[in-house]
């Protein structure tokens, strides 16, 4: 019999009817003939109240009080789905990280999975009973209750599937799938039957977070078969695997794009060594996330760099780097806002070198000026005002014909 | 360094500023010189919404789930109070039950502790911290997280004393001490200094369920030095330890009572061997709590058996028995409401056969008709008319000089 992994996030469990939902999925999978493991997260605001309570208590508490405080809310989850299960007739088995074997780093608050001993997870398996893990969560070689940061969740998910050697590993969420852009936005966006790991990576923002990179890192690393699909429609998902089928020929498989966006550019700065390196480590100690870097080329009053953050972080950026100025040693800061980015993503593109081009000529006839160029193997993220971000999307989309190939059927 | 263990329940960690509070008892023992090991229960009303919450999804979740899900509510209570002792610059650290070493029965939701692994807590100990543990929580043999039912978090307080060899074991609550008798009825009531176990658990229900039963006999059998205080007033306790001092000179220690009473009479019962215990039995397999028994001498007519139980349970016991009365054989049912128990208690009546001739003597005098009597090696119970109650009460205060004796000072 295969082994299924499926992951509900925490609005997948937000209250008494969509946990019993979640029951409805796990049934259906069961009497598929499979085992299944079931991967969730804390009740849709539980994680937010806890955090209040602790703040009412603690400004600063230590990670180690917060890991203890939060997993509380999967293990709420896990009692309350295995009770689902339960009373309507299936076995069941709720584990807490440290029961289903998840070994991690001894580090709070973000640790790393470093080990899953499936002995216990197995012979409840074998038993015929869904096994029902609290996600997030795992424990340290001193026996502490450790976290695994950002999508945890996922991560537990995928790390199971592969130490289990799963057939697949389903992410439910609130998304139908991955799209070739987002459908809020272009109307003719169409979901993806498959996207490879790297695209994956590079889509992440397409789908609202829907999956975290991480994640995916983990899931190409031990090539862990993932399903991303709706907890509430009966609709095919999209599948991240290495290989991906026919729809392959596609160069492009999906456009990107945020808006928000502001270019801040630091000017005159001396011809150093240590520049770059100085200025982006300042700002990453601030904790500013900063996204395409472009260093202009150097002139005799010394060089610019640019670089582009979320419009939110500006303020922030610009403080950092005048409390900073003595040591960076720069003249001045010119900022340009009301930006977007635009990007287009596809593994197909590392031997078309005609890609960028393409994309830089459709712009070009949409007269959509491009302020900024970033491009790695397989994306190409373009700059551009922030009006003209729609039509730039809908200008590629039609270009690089992601609307027209059909949706193939998802057998899995 | 002496170790000395507090135990905090759930009204005493029931918000935010209560928690407060207890970190400042915390505090005021570690700068005693003393090292501390703190057991709290689940904030107030958190045990009760999570039943709530899982009865919305199963009206009958099995024993385990139930473990699983409540065991969050004490895990929620020490981080927080870890944070609490934390941001005030005091070392702490919070276990859950199976990170404190408490190993139990495999038994869910009533399990009874087999043993404390100590050595974690020993050795934060070590490290000047200030431990805190989840009560009412364990874990077994075969690593399922088990809970200890009903005083819980007592027991284990009381065991991790035990174990620690701890000075003391204080039990802080919402009453100041125990008392002769209820000071909400007798204004005369007097705290008790010190009572032994026995006393105490006879007294029990004088402190509004102050300490569980099962806390005290568990601390009897270690000898564990037990103080009960209140957790919001400044005020000496009560010691209970099997060496009771000076005081011990008084023959009666305290005056229990309780009303809503009913006597039951079954009539006409055959004279047969198995007559008893087959109507207890049937009783107890009911859940039907019965408190003094009474079998009046044999005529030809058959016997009859008096009880008293709660009043809320009469109708169950009535009906319960009628629909049994084929089986049982008894010809009719009486039964007698408004009735109250009331009870003198104390360790040195074994030796003095004439206290229950005084109470007796005590109660006519008031003219109080006795309509049951039960005694024990240190208690003596009688059931009078409900109207009477406090006013036996407060002569027995008089006559056994329970108001007389002044307070010793607590050196604990």
């Amino acid at each position: 019999m295969a082994i299924i992994v499926q992951k509900f996030g925490g609005t997948s469990v937000g209250s008494v009817e969509k946990i019993q939902n979640v029951a409805n999925r796990v049934i259906a999978e069961v009497e598929q003939g499979n085992r299944v493991v079931v991967v969730v997260s804390a009740m849709g605001k539980t994680t937010d109240q806890l955090v209040s309570l602790a703040s009412e208590i603690n400004p600063h508490p230590s990670k180690r009080d917060m890991d203890m405080l939060l997993t509380t809310g999967e293990q709420i989850t896990i009692s309350l789905l295995s009770m689902a299960l339960q009373t309507r007739g299936f076995d069941a088995v709720s584990l807490t990280g440290w029961q289903a074997g998840i070994r991690t780093e001894p580090i709070h608050g973000n640790a790393r999975i470093t080990n899953i001993e499936t002995k216990n997870v197995q012979e409840h398996l074998n038993n015929n009973k869904v096994v029902i893990v609290a996600g997030f969560q795992g424990i340290s070689e001193n026996n502490e209750i450790t976290t695994l940061g950002r999508g945890g969740s996922d991560t537990t998910a995928v790390a199971l599937a592969a130490a289990l050697s799963a057939e697949k590993c389903d992410i439910y969420t609130d998304v139908t799938g991955v799209y070739t852009t987002d459908p809020r936005f272009v109307k003719e966006a169409r979901k993806l039957y498959s996207v490879s790991y790297d695209e994956m990576l590079e889509l992440a923002n397409l789908g609202a977070g829907v999956l975290h990179p991480r994640a995916v890192e983990f899931a190409k690393n031990y090539g862990v078969k993932l399903v991303v699909r709706s907890s509430m429609e009966e609709e095919d998902g999209t599948i991240i695997e290495e290989e991906v089928s026919m729809e392959n020929s596609l160069v492009v498989r999906g456009i990107a794009f945020e808006d928000q966006i502001t270019k801040v550019t630091v000017c005159g700065l001396p011809n150093e060594l240590h520049t770059l390196s100085t200025i982006f480590t300042t700002l990453a100690k601030n904790n500013i996330d900063v996204d395409i870097i472009i260093q202009s080329s150097l002139d005799r009053d010394g060089s610019n760099i640019s670089f582009s953050v979320k419009t939110k972080d500006v303020e922030n950026t610009i403080y950092v780097l005048e409390q900073n100025k003595e040591k960076l040693a720069f003249s001045h800061i010119e900022q340009e806002s009301k930006l977007a980015k635009v990007s287009i993503v596809g593994s197909g593109m590392v031997s078309n070198p005609g890609v960028a081009a393409e994309m830089f000529h459709v712009l070009a006839t949409e007269g959509i000026h491009v302020k900024m160029v970033s491009t790695s193997e397989i994306k190409v993220s373009t700059v551009v005002d922030e009006g003209a971000m729609v039509k730039a999307v809908e200008a590629l989309h039609v270009a690089f014909k992601l609307g027209e190939s059909e949706v193939q059927k998802v057998n899995v």
